[in-house]
């Protein structure tokens, strides 16, 4: 291991389980933060802080200089950039590695590659991965973008070839739409992205969303199994689980083997993720985009293969080969992850940033939670909502939902609106519990559950937290 | 599953443990509690409580009658024991199953058959399991305990028959302290348990604590390997582990054969543990007795193995058959289990009960932290030291022993002193590490190290929770 001191460059829950990844093998943590995250648990838990900027991300956790001046006053000889931020941005790796430290993630040149939409296509078809039928690379006119959407009918999304997590994309459900919704993608990709390069793509309508995790050394790739993301709010995702219900194993090994081979062909290092949307009806998958960086849900791929992914991208990333062969890779159990949500479910999931006044987590067999939070902790209203990971593990699905439920049960985060009561409806959902669902599912449920959100936080918690009755 | 409500007639960490399992399980629970207890966790999460009475033990958690009461004013179909107090209590599962309730655990017989030391020794011997050299049964007569002590040799220990967890032993080096100490041993054994029964065992020096754990259904019998439990204070485990480092292959085949052998001689029903002593020096094992309730450091097991031995005795007492078998029980990685006491290390393990002002719990992946403990309760000083159990696991013990010191690291408990210096120093000990240990290596370790605990505990805290250093 050539790395003794790592940088985290990022903030709240993922700072956390970098340094406690960096302490378990031994190395040194300096956690860079704003000015408003200056009591975060990471800052606590890290060896060293360094301030690097005022609350606006542009100003701190954006700004590269300011984070090599960082290492470079610290000693630290790699940066873990964690997820969102600079984590798939290739200018960054590149500036790091040029400054002579180990960026801990893929080279400048795969996640240039994988952040082009349109590049990352093409990469999939060379390597025989099914895309979702449209086009093969940007659109050079509305013309060839209209003759091209005839062929695959509609609806079609529009999509920013410089975008991702769901910016950017516009559903067009017929050719009137269509001709209207283009020259506006368009302006808007090029004042997002500074890029208004577009690609357009068959919506695929009752599909899920699948994604396969891998783990790659520069030379050799392993996938981890898939996760399955469906239940998804505005295209964010809310609750992720391990193994998907509705892959066959032959369709599973298929889509494994798609998403090294992929991996494999870009010569792939560190961990990353590549997502597919699944339609269970025609048993047909298609290669959405990969993610070239550790990902939030990454705990549930955890739980069942036994494998601590973030330790594994440090290890390669300080220069080991891939300690771990693909037939050592075994499925045990099932884990579900939900999040724990700074927002209100009962009131259109409105950001909720505040203090914690009292805290209970939840505890015992097959429970992890992974949290920023502490009792007396601020959440500052900076940045994105996502307090924690509620992850568990048991033997089977039924037993992980009871698990889950009885776990959430558990959790208490007293000053602030989570969306605790969000999952403990959700788990106990039929169709959540018969895995009925797919990434369209979630948004009519709920609107026609939001209103009684409210009532059903006060009604789930007599079963599952309540006062004693007590006889005498 | 016949059981539908299920009342924990215990209290503290395992109380909370049980209440989960039930919870997973769907079934309603019952927590009895002493007028000490009434704002303990377990009341607090379980469905409904009922005071049993006053603080001392005899007036409320042994108070069989309270407790019959209890579940018959709740409706409670069904008691578990826990450990201590009335878990091995024969008398009190008759009573339990007179009252057409159901025990969780074992028969009344199973119970007093090896709760009669002597018996149990019989028992092992004629399953084939090999037992310390020593009397077969009770010593007739002095002179007769003497003639047999001539063939074993000194040093010695005489038991009494009646006898459990370390009370009533004596160690006699020499023909004269055993003639000294026999009388004195009889005397105190009928003063302590009503029984002056003793027995006598050949003293194995430098050997290892390993227990097996197995699991019945009244007629099939699987064993889910063993726990080390070698590092000990006053004959009470302070760290627990499975594997045991110690064993190899065949040995660990023959040592859980013999477990599970001398199980099915007695249709062992539940959850249940057979300690033996294990002599690394010449690979012999010899029974020492069984446990027949869960025990404390279960929860390694459960780590390891990936059952929930709990629920699955739970499952058991409400009449299904086991559901796993032998070759479907397998080991992955390490697992390590502390006690954190409330008790003081620096000043002689003193009991220091208080009020918790303020709690961290550690988190992340393979960390599980089974506990009592809230921010803002009252440890009561009526009932043992023991406040929960930190328990990691991973893919190897040298990485669990890497987690464990980052997860001590992340534990705070406020307002009281607790056993953690012990184990921070305990992580970082060549010897630990290493594994070289056996049941008296701890003792001596103590008292040349806990007059540097309390500096340990202040230097220690520097790389694991330290205050940030500030680069502006």
């Amino acid at each position: 291991m050539t790395i003794h001191k790592l940088l985290i460059a990022n903030r709240g829950e993922i700072a956390v389980r970098i340094i406690r990844a960096a302490r378990e093998l031994g190395l040194a943590t300096v956690q860079v933060y704003s000015k408003a995250d200056k009591d975060s648990l990471a800052v606590r838990l890290a060896d060293e802080g360094v301030d690097i900027g005022s609350p606006q991300a542009s100003k701190s956790y954006l700004n590269r200089d300011a984070i090599l001046v960082a290492a470079k006053i610290t000693g630290a000889d790699a940066i873990h950039p964690g997820y969102g931020f600079l984590a798939e941005n290739a200018e960054f790796a590149a500036a790091v590695e040029a400054a002579g430290l180990i960026f801990v993630g893929p080279t400048a040149q795969s996640i240039r590659l994988m952040g082009d939409k349109v590049a990352a296509r093409e990469a999939a078809a060379a390597a025989g991965v099914p895309t979702v039928p449209g086009s093969r690379g940007r659109l050079e006119s509305p013309e060839a973008a209209f003759a091209l959407v005839k062929t695959t009918g509609f609806p079609v999304m529009i999509k920013a070839a410089a975008g991702g997590g769901g910016r950017g994309i516009r559903i067009a459900r017929s050719a009137d739409e269509f001709h209207h919704l283009m020259p506006q993608a368009q302006a808007e990709a090029l004042a997002a992205f500074g890029d208004g390069g577009l690609y357009v793509e068959k919506l695929i309508e009752g599909a899920r969303h699948i994604e396969v995790q891998v783990l790659g050394d520069g030379q050799d790739v392993i996938h981890c199994f898939e996760r399955e993301c469906s239940l998804q709010r505005r295209r964010q995702k809310v609750w992720e689980e391990a193994p998907s219900t509705s892959l066959t194993p032959a369709i599973r090994e298929k889509l494994c083997s798609s998403a090294v081979a992929l991996a494999k062909a870009v010569h792939y290092r560190g961990a990353g993720t590549l997502e597919y949307l699944y339609d269970d009806r025609s048993h047909e998958f298609y290669f959405l985009e990969m993610n070239t960086r550790i990902q939030v849900e990454h705990p549930v791929t955890e739980m069942v293969t036994g494998i601590d992914l973030v330790r594994e991208m440090i290890r390669i990333a300080g220069g080991e080969r891939l300690r771990i062969r693909q037939d050592q890779v075994r499925v045990n159990g099932h884990s579900i992850e939900v999040r724990i949500n700074a927002e209100d479910p009962a009131k259109g999931f409105a950001p909720n940033p505040g203090t914690v006044t009292a805290l209970s987590v939840p505890g015992g067999n097959g429970v992890r939670f992974d949290s920023m939070l502490y009792a007396g902790y601020t959440v500052p209203p900076f940045y994105d909502s996502l307090l924690g990971k509620l992850i568990v593990h048991d033997e089977d699905r039924a037993s992980a939902i009871r698990r889950l439920d009885r776990a959430l049960g558990e959790l208490n985060v007293e000053g602030l609106a989570t969306t605790k009561p969000l999952h403990q409806a959700l788990v106990r959902d039929p169709d959540v519990q018969a895995g009925r669902f797919h990434t369209a599912w979630l948004e009519p449920w709920l609107a026609s559950h939001t209103a009684g959100l409210a009532a059903a936080e006060a009604a789930l918690a007599v079963p599952t937290a309540p006062a004693p009755s007590t006889a005498k």
